[in-house]
């Protein structure tokens, strides 16, 4: 009983049926207890150690759970044969740690993903959070269902409707955690035999989850309203992804007659689809918004993907799919095993604080931060405008400039950066080809005016001396 | 210009640029305006209005970023040529209604998928909620890394190393919005080729997950330490996906030879890889909680899933992967490409709560409440002991009743449906053949201790009349 010699502790916070369990496994695992060895009787064990039965009972038990020891009934306690323990406690492999890359920081940061997070409606939201935590509701707790909270998609298919010209019913919406999961769930939905279509340049994250989730992916070419349908219809895609209010990273606004066009394209097979991306259509600083392709939409060929990440803040994770009728059968089949991925709680702020007209206000005070760093980009960029040309303006939150013929982008960007100006190249969003000629986009969400008049004249600096 | 005489209300709400836009956009799409007809120039529609001229000019616009209109320099505005505009708007497409299916409601609800929501920490939630409301930290807002908060990993990482002896580094932890993401994830991250591999019968949803994003999936038996690994060696499946601790759902604990075999198995190949879903460990009323086969693992092929659904409530949608560390740069490469689906917030409400010792409280508190549950339903059940044999007790939140011979499943969950009983079959965990003989699932976690003696009563009545 050598290997039993347990030196016991009664005033460790450890039990003492813990401390033998712990003893006799490292033994078994260091070969000190080799395999088939027979253990003592809980009873001799027990004498042995001068501690109660039931406590080497509860320890032979949890080694006996564990697999450590098999009873043999009426022959006692053996240890099992665990072939490859010691190896595997010995081995340790190779473990190689492989750094994170922490994106640049800059001073004047134009990264046209920024929202402003100044902006974001504090006291509303804690108010809200606050009336809803006192409810004191068990339900909340419980898991809802895998499409979302009923308000909730209630509260949107109206909100659309009345904000973007959606038609829709609150049960074609999805809630989900962001785009990229939706994007996910959607491919999950879709099932397998599909090709995608994407614009080129377009939101290459979007490019690279549909290809990450194994499928066939096409890059169609754009004219001055978008996709080309001919092009579409050539490159034998069944899913054509667009951003018709407001393309990214172009700015083109997709006029009423492709956007004709393009339905009729889905129109002609039943397995053919538009996603419509509909990210920052709520900033427009010249007449009304655009309205969504889904409106003129009739024959249930459109999906439609609205986000709150531009339009609140990227933390809240909340995004919709509007799904047509057509394709519910197949949701509640196929989309409808995986859980919802928004809490409830989450899902409950949200249509409060749409219902309660908070969004409105928020979008509107957005419209009119927005516009202002806006006018004053195009303002500062004024002095240039034989140098650059300016494309894109009077939507979203970013802008795109031409710069003359013979700068290089990526020399331009990496001056910049030296100056402590993030301005970012328009070849980056091209899956095929490159634009002609070097192209800057400039984002202005995330920057105060008079930081924009900084950044720019630091810029301005770079593409004189270029 | 009859189809122009446009009723005008300056007092309406719509501004009249709006109302202009809205009366020709409508002519337009009814065939009042045909394509190619000239409008009358801003000047000449602005005096015939009654109007500004920038009025007109505003709504020109709009119709012209949306493509309704064109302008030919120098010759005035035309009405585009909208192809299939007239069948568009008068379609309509048959639309169906397909009902919602809602789940059953019963009066003594044994499901197994059941938590306690009584025992939701509340208070602890709420505080901790509020006090990080208070911060106001602008940071909550932005978009946090893919893989989650540096500090809800490195508590996570912190938790799993000492409840359940995982392993690992806090960057091989990766946040997600519950465990059918995070399977979609990894899916995502471990590429095309790949088989999965399923004990049978096991967790459904896991098998139609992994078949709904279109792969192949395998079943293989079990005997009585779990997944046969002679028989995974079979399936040629690369990815087994296992339940170690406690099978779900017949509670089998996977013995330390048996793990042993299955890591080398998954040894033999560069590609293979074992899931181990420990979805409720923290749950075990004897003994010790069973430790995770991770720890085991020291060549990097376990891929770790736990959650917090069960161990505090499903709507608190998180869950965790900890991957290995020769995964991590495939993460990188393929899983990045997602945002997270966990809003920040949540994430630092988690971290705090389980750092300032609530969530070890909780859980002590719900062992607690659970082992009575167990204890009664056992209890309960003592007088029926030559009828039916129970399995599976003494851990998890539930057990298995074998029924006698001749008893058919179906008719018997029907017949305690019918006294308001919800008890579930066996055979609905087997993917592939039907278990011998039927045995029913007794869920107890949501059901409080006199409901389920009263549960039993009635259940039992069932039996003894078939």
């Amino acid at each position: 009983m050598n290997e039993l010699t347990i030196r016991l502790d009664a005033h460790a916070s450890m039990p003492l049926y813990e401390q033998i369990y712990e003893h006799i496994k490292k033994e078994i695992q260091n070969g000190g207890l080799p395999c088939h060895e027979r253990l003592p009787s809980t009873r001799k064990l027990s004498v042995f150690l001068e501690v109660s039965r039931s406590t080497v009972t509860l320890a032979y038990e949890q080694l006996l759970s564990e697999g450590y020891i098999e009873n043999q009934p009426g022959r006692g306690y053996f240890v099992n044969d665990l072939e490859g323990l010691y190896q595997i406690n010995g081995g340790g492999g190779e473990i190689q740690k492989i750094p994170e890359k922490r994106p640049r920081q800059f001073q004047y940061d134009f990264s046209p993903s920024g929202v402003d997070l100044n902006s974001f409606p504090h006291n509303a939201w804690r108010k809200i959070s606050r009336e809803l935590l006192m409810e004191n509701n068990q339900e909340f707790f419980r898991l809802g269902p895998p499409e979302g909270e009923e308000e909730l998609r209630r509260t949107i298919a109206n909100y659309v409707h009345q904000a973007r010209g959606v038609q829709c019913r609150p049960n074609q919406v999805i809630i989900g955690a962001g785009n990229d999961y939706l994007l996910m769930l959607l491919d999950a939905v879709l099932g397998e035999k599909k090709v995608y279509a994407l614009e080129n340049p377009t939101y290459k994250k979007a490019y690279d989850i549909f290809r990450t989730l194994g499928n066939q992916v096409k890059t169609v070419e754009m004219d001055a309203y978008g996709m080309k349908v001919e092009d579409l219809e050539e490159s034998k895609a069944s899913i054509a992804y667009v951003m018709p209010s407001h393309q990214y990273p172009l700015g083109i606004v997709m006029p009423a007659g492709r956007r004709l066009q393009l339905l009729k394209w889905a129109s002609k097979s039943e397995e053919r689809f538009v996603i419509e991306d509909d990210y920052d259509s709520e900033f427009r600083y010249k007449g009304k918004p655009i309205p969504a392709l889904q409106g003129f939409d009739t024959e249930g060929k459109v999906i439609y993907l609205g986000t709150f990440s531009k339009s609140i803040a990227p933390a809240i994770r909340i995004s919709f799919l509007i799904l047509p009728e057509r394709l519910l059968e197949r949701y509640r089949e196929r989309g409808r095993r995986f859980s919802s991925t928004v809490s409830r709680m989450d899902q409950k702020i949200l249509a409060r604080f749409i219902q309660d007209g908070y969004y409105e206000r928020h979008l509107n005070r957005m419209r009119s931060v927005y516009k202002g760093r806006h006018d004053v980009l195009l303002e500062s960029l004024k002095p240039y405008h034989d140098l650059v040309r300016i494309s894109g303006e009077y939507a979203g939150t970013h802008i795109l400039l031409k710069l003359p013929e013979g700068m290089e982008e990526k020399r331009i960007i990496e001056r910049a950066a030296e100056k402590g100006v993030g301005v970012y190249g328009l070849s980056a969003y091209y899956v095929q080809g490159q634009p002609s000629g070097a192209t800057l986009i400039l984002g202005y969400a995330n920057l105060e005016e008079s930081r924009i008049r900084q950044g720019v004249e630091l810029l301005a600096e770079v593409l004189c001396k270029s």
